[in-house]
């Protein structure tokens, strides 16, 4: 085993050592190539079934009929139930939806550790149900609190013990996270990353990467889960050692402050990724940062939604049925029933109520540069499940067989325009596979030029790129749309010679 | 009317504005003197009766006689409801009490405007019906959305649409926060101040204040009420502008970036104000910051409490009685019924709901210096009506008569004992007039040795002054009782002679 060099000497920040990783683009623990080889190796290791079977056939659920709510029998995991919304504004809107119910805190959390001196994110390669090809990386350890309390009498999750007895770790990154306020009423989870202090055994089933890494395996479609996205968009990277420094010295300050040999960095070599990289390093302007959070609530003071708990049985436009609590139009979402074999989870067969979503979903973000700066179109985006009903949301987050044409979201045409800007990102990536049946949505990254949209509605708003991580470390003020947007936004690229698709000035 | 000078050569930052004014200590509109007058004029100029009255026999309120609910009778305003909860931690408790359910948000505003360069606020005496003496200084506006809708069929507020017409006025803070987590259901207010473009009229009732002026207020008993304490305590105070700069010399900044006459500025002659002002007006170390917000996220992880709305009626140790619902050994508090008739409110006669408390609060927080920056003592506080059950709330939180003597809170007793550290602000300060009704809590800032608690219970935490700013522009983090404290700390001041009174170190 190769020896690593111990890292005394580090006197960078949190956020430098992040950055450190983030151009760290191979690995010293497992290269590219290894890493290739071994998640394909992990995919085809375990068998895996999932089938759908009907809602009053779920072992250990209990699918009530009268009222059509769906709950585990120990009262624990989540419970499907409806709600009623009666929204006075932004706009009158009156409607009746299912609504998962999950009111314990999960664990999403990274354990990492430094090798010769670049930290490396313990990933894992877990099967969900959910999934596409029902693999994908995630963090360490992903645990709702029943998981981790053992309700289904399975074994603890690995490495459970670095998040909960400190004297192993250091915490890096600890906020509460909201997660789909469109289906979940009002989830949050952990997003956390400890830093080891001991040598960590490294089990089957888990490897390391350097952020760099991840951020080439976020390039591709359905390889990095949605916890995992969440966790990465909460890193500190607001350096303040860097401030003043051309991106092609950070090698050279990162060396001085955390003893990493700088050949092991490489500094991005396409424009638009380095821009968003010097845009993420440099510390928010306070009284920017402070702007957009007015901005915020008065967004929140103008948004009037009142929700009221019904019976799934009682929604309009909704029929409980033994296979499915569906849409009478099919839009929006189905809630199906799944049996799930899989022999390296903790508990090897299961039962499960899962959403299945009636069409793909389009999440994109415009970004432009103004003076050196990246910027980001945000939405104020209301949601029933969200504490505070408005949560910050991607430019575009749009399913389309939840509208009709005529209704579709702002930019949904513009976004969905391969002629309109450029766009850095274009991947599928699948949401919570543990709830949502394989869903897989668009996800872009779309640049446009200064002269779009300079006074966007009232209810959008440009915001600096390195406002988003403050946001980010505070609860409920990025949507977990947004927030997987942002951790794509390492990935992206600039096509050479792009820059002539830029839309027109008008 | 004196003409007072344009200030259009100001550079400073919103900051360094308030900074100012809070060291303008008499006013250059209404000085001290003629305020004692104006106000005690204002006491005087109306007749307020407030009489209590059984709860089914307020006028256009809903007394639900089978569940015991309360409910006015076009659904707007409040909701008397109960609630069931059940703590599994921090520490396992089950209990029953009756819960404000106030769904709008309302607006807590203030208009400021600049005369010679300095800001002023414009106060208002309001009368609210809980409130001792009836008349307190208040916010320029204080209304719910049900008051400036007008569903009583009131007049609208006065200065409102400063609040509303953004070409009025300019924003200078705007946050929502919660208040009272112990007694409302998830309430949120919006806490503004908004800079007048033009000339703003001034009526009745109505008058300007500096900071100063305001802090000055804040020493003195049942003054400034509880709406106007909290806006206070989101006031920007980190000015960059000051960085480096000795206290003594801040009136010469303030004059080179606000165009004020340093003549008009008062340095705090005290030690305890000084300290207090240095630290707040130097911005957070961004780092220390993260670190509190993860201790924050550690113990909102670490609470486990589910709350259950009930009937009041089916609450276990209360009593739903014609005259008031009641705890049966009297602890907590009474939900009463009042009849008010005030010729000054936007409708001079109504019957309301109000909650009396079952004896007096104790509100301390524990300051320290520790290297010239004065910390204070915060606690993480489960209380069932907050969205994330933890806020952090001061030092010391408690009403006697909820506990018994063995059960107190952790330092009640220092915190009552006045040979323990300095007592800077020892006041009696009324919580909201408009649902509590003759509550004043005693208010104490009390400042103790560096080598006491240094290493408090995992529950409690130091945190520094200048990152209690930055958690109150984010919603849900400073709890109303913090806030409030947070406000009077630049009203303290240090008795001369008085450290021989900090505690022996043990």
């Amino acid at each position: 085993m190769k020896a690593y060099g111990l890292t005394s000497r580090c006197t960078g920040s949190d956020a430098l050592c992040f950055v450190a990783s983030a151009l760290a683009s191979q690995g010293l623990v497992t290269t590219n190539q290894v890493f290739a080889r071994w998640f394909q190796d992990r995919v085809e290791a375990h068998r895996f079934v999932v089938e759908p079977i009907a809602l009053n056939e779920l072992d250990r659920w209990r699918f009530d009929q009268a009222t059509g709510r769906i709950a585990h029998e120990t009262g624990k995991f989540f419970v499907v139930d409806g709600v009623r919304i009666e929204q006075r504004s932004p706009e009158r809107l009156s409607w009746d939806q299912p609504i998962l119910h999950q009111a314990e805190i999960g664990i999403l959390g990274f354990v990492v550790k430094r090798f010769d001196g670049v930290l490396h994110f313990l990933v894992q390669a877990k099967m969900e149900p959910g999934n596409l090809h029902y693999v994908q990386v995630s963090p360490t350890v992903q645990a709702t609190r029943s998981n981790f309390t053992r309700v289904h009498q399975g074994r603890a999750p690995d490495y459970l013990e670095y998040f909960l007895d400190m004297r192993l770790s250091r915490v890096m990154v600890d906020c509460l996270q909201s997660e789909q306020g469109s289906r979940f009423w009002r989830k949050l989870n952990r997003n956390i990353v400890v830093e080891a202090q001991e040598d960590v055994p490294l089990r089957d089933d888990y490897c390391w990467l350097t952020l760099g890494q991840l951020n080439h395996l976020l390039r591709q479609d359905n390889v990095v889960n949605m916890d995992a996205r969440t966790v990465l968009s909460c890193l500190p990277l607001a350096a303040p050692e860097l401030e003043g420094w051309f991106i092609e010295d950070y090698p050279k300050c990162i060396e001085a402050q955390c003893g990493i040999d700088r050949g092991l960095l490489r500094v991005p070599d396409n424009l638009f990724e380095a821009a968003c990289l010097m845009s993420l390093v440099c510390p928010a302007n306070a009284e920017a940062y402070a702007h957009t959070l007015r901005w915020l609530s008065r967004q929140r003071f103008g948004a009037d939604q009142s929700v009221t708990s019904i019976a799934p049985r009682e929604m309009r436009n909704w029929t409980v049925r033994s296979d499915a609590i569906a849409h009478d139009e099919g839009r929006f979402f189905r809630v199906i029933g799944v049996r799930v074999d899989a022999a390296n989870r903790e508990i090897g067969t299961w039962c499960q109520p899962i959403v299945q979503p009636a069409s793909e979903g389009l999440m994109a973000c415009f970004t432009r540069q103004t003076s050196g700066q990246v910027e980001v179109l945000l939405q104020s985006k209301p949601e029933p499940g969200n504490a505070d009903t408005i949560e910050l949301g991607p430019s575009v987050q749009c399913f389309r067989r939840d509208h009709r044409e005529a209704d579709l979201p702002s930019f949904t045409h513009d976004a969905d325009n391969p002629d309109f800007g450029i766009w850095h990102v274009n991947t599928l990536q699948s949401e919570e596979g543990g709830r949502f049946y394989r869903e897989a949505n668009r996800n872009r990254i779309i640049e446009v030029g200064g002269d779009w949209l300079v006074e966007p509605p009232d209810s959008y708003r440009w915001v600096p790129l390195n406002q988003l991580r403050p946001m980010a470390v505070h609860s409920r003020i990025l949507n977990v749309e947004a927030r997987c947007l942002l951790a794509s936004l390492g990935a992206g690229t600039l096509a050479e010679g792009a820059r002539s698709r830029y839309p027109c000035p008008k």
